[in-house]
């Protein structure tokens, strides 16, 4: 008998029908003998909804009401889901984030959960009762409600796991569990049996939506062990996310290959190679509140150098005109930008141990004709920037060159 | 400077549209320099869309999870109110029922208020803040979310004016005020200025569904200032609900005519004229959960007595089975049922003072050829019960001879 913690996304409770499968796969844990604790979230499509009614009266919602609002949708599924476990004979109780009470920071609309009380839970649990909570919510210290942010169902699922410690947190999604990459890029992409946090962290921060990455962060800090299922399939392991990488199995050096089309690149030509540029290239957009991914400077000659970087597409038009605001200031000879690119990623803790694995990489794209335009590595990581046409392309040589599709 | 609590029904808050109107009339009365509280209902259909939900699920919805569910609209149209008020530079704060909080029993979908704590309104307040209140819930002393029945955001107005001793709790609705009679049915029919908590007390469990009567019961026993008004009309007084008959102004003797479409009759004949038959009939009945509104037993003859009593038509089908079951055993004659009854009422309190009211009724409707199939009386009412063919005409007739036409 295992203390099991289930969160399950907004399309697995996207309808009353979907619901009572929910009810139903709980109710067949439970009956193995498992303590189950049920985190959910908002019915697909209800957390637009409310966002939507709220930036009909402002543009820019308040976030304390925003929160008060966009929090009615998980309080909706849980009291369902209670029912449904009901119509099945089986004891349950539902919680808000207030209820539990899942302490969090004052940050509406992005809050950290600071604290969970487990006691209302345990006297439940202890009682037979499947306990059911409303995900991506809690409360401040001065009882005003706050949100997680979108995602944080996933983090609410593991914070739980977390406090009660679970013997594992499992994420139900409408995947079957982590894939090498995408299939519908790479119909041969194969599921993954494990893979590390380390790897999923990159995965997840590349591009590959499955989980929030503060959840996977989260999972790590406190060692919650995290499995990643199809709320739609009956059968199957999903993923499980390791700590540590399994040695006593041959693996490929690379566990996966993630991309990112969402993202823009911008040069700056011509800069004077002097302390501090950086900083008054970035500083700028930082204030301006726009993110910055990958950071390309090279060692410049003539005592100039070019500066390159990524931003999301949304925002490139805007970083642009950021930038020409301070150019006199900084020297440069142009700005430009490119929106045009994607972003390739190859991923695996094996890269460690293993020489060569950059090159292979290169020599790939390079037998195919593929320019690579910024290069980033990471222990774990090499990123390319290339011309957005050559993704499918490059995802799927990549994908051969490294023998993922022979992934057991 | 006064402290108003204002309560918008559901059709005031029915779009993000009307929310902005809402907040523009909240603006012009804190203009006034008055300090305000308002308390709203869910959009309207909001509740209908979670009740209909949760029946999906159940047929007869879990009332703990269902309070959880439906006490989710009034959440919503707190946090959309706010942001419309900040956009009117107006500085405000919602708070959910929990929040306040709003104590009540726990009788889940029916519960009662049983203590408000004031203290962070009263800081609000006194910071200059608009306070944003949910109507329809409360928390119960274990922090279950409960609700107060159909109708139950205007118990909470008045309960929150009374907590606060407001100057006036103002019920904002669709109509513009309490009527002789309902305008659809009697063109001339007209607005009164003022009515009597007992006479809307008996205008409120008649039918007339303006305010839920718990509200009214509320405010008389709190000595609460109510008036009801319209969130559709820029100006006007709507109808004031005193303490007191107002003995300065020459009033009708009948403040109004209510009426019901909705009653069916049951007639039990030649039941033996004894002790406790009126509890040998009606205690089955009560004990199938069905209401009972006018109860008559006439003197008897021969040792047998006919019985006579009203309940909604919808349960006229189950209160006939039941009666039958039972007859044997009461040793009628016959049960039978008529759904097509009508009840029409006289209310005023000027009756306490004048004789001939109720010749002045049943000649009223003897002139028109119709015939009274049950009357019953209360000391401010006397309430009839006709052929529901014959509801239009009785009611424009009595509103023409109690002279309500002419009311000011």
């Amino acid at each position: 008998m295992a203390l099991i913690v289930q969160k399950y996304g907004g399309t697995s409770v996207g309808s009353t029908d979907r619901i009572k499968n929910v009810a139903r796969r709980v109710a067949k844990h439970k009956a193995q003998g498992h303590d189950l604790v049920v985190v959910l979230s908002a019915m697909s499509g209800e957390t637009n909804r409310l966002i939507g009614l709220a930036k009909e009266i402002q543009a820019n919602p308040d976030p304390r009401e925003l929160d008060v609002i966009v929090s009615t949708g998980e309080q909706v599924t849980i009291g369902l889901l209670v029912m449904a476990l009901k119509e099945l004979g089986i004891e349950a109780v539902s919680y808000t984030g207030g209820q539990v009470k899942i302490l969090t920071d004052s940050s509406h609309t992005k809050a950290r959960i600071q604290h969970i009380d487990d006691a209302n839970m345990r006297a439940d649990l202890n009682a037979g009762k499947v306990v059911v909570v409303a995900g991506f919510q809690g409360v401040d210290a001065n009882g005003n409600i706050t949100t997680l942010g979108r995602g944080g169902s996933d983090t609410s699922g593991v914070a739980l796991a977390a406090a009660l410690k679970a013997d594992e947190c499992q994420i139900y999604t409408d995947v079957d569990g982590v894939y090498t990459t995408d299939p519908r890029v790479v119909p041969e992409a194969k599921k993954l049996k494990t893979i590390t946090f380390e790897e999923m962290l990159e995965m997840a921060s590349l591009g590959s939506k499955i989980l929030q990455i503060r959840s996977v962060e989260f999972a790590g800090k406190y060692n919650v062990k995290l499995r990643v299922l199809s709320s739609f399939q009956e059968e199957g392991e999903g993923t499980l996310i390791t700590f540590e990488e399994d040695s006593t199995v041959e693996k490929p050096v690379i566990s996966g290959i993630a991309f990112n089309r969402d993202e823009a690149r911008v040069n700056v030509i011509g800069v004077p190679d002097k302390p501090g540029i950086a900083y008054q290239i970035l500083g700028p957009i930082a204030d301006a509140n726009i993110d910055v991914d990958m950071i390309i400077q090279n060692v410049g000659q003539d005592g100039t150098t070019d500066f390159s970087f990524t931003v999301p597409k949304g925002e490139l038009a805007r970083t642009v005109k950021v930038l020409e605001g301070v150019q006199a200031q900084i020297g440069g000879k142009s700005v430009s930008g490119d929106d045009k690119i994607c972003k390739v990623s190859i991923v695996g803790v094996g890269m460690r141990s293993h020489v060569g694995v950059a090159s292979t990489m290169f020599r790939t794209l390079a037998e195919e004709g593929i320019n690579i335009q910024m290069i980033s590595t990471s222990e774990i990581k090499i990123s390319v920037v290339l011309d957005e046409k050559y993704l499918e392309l490059a995802v799927r040589v990549l994908h051969k060159a490294f023998g993922l599709d022979r992934v057991a």
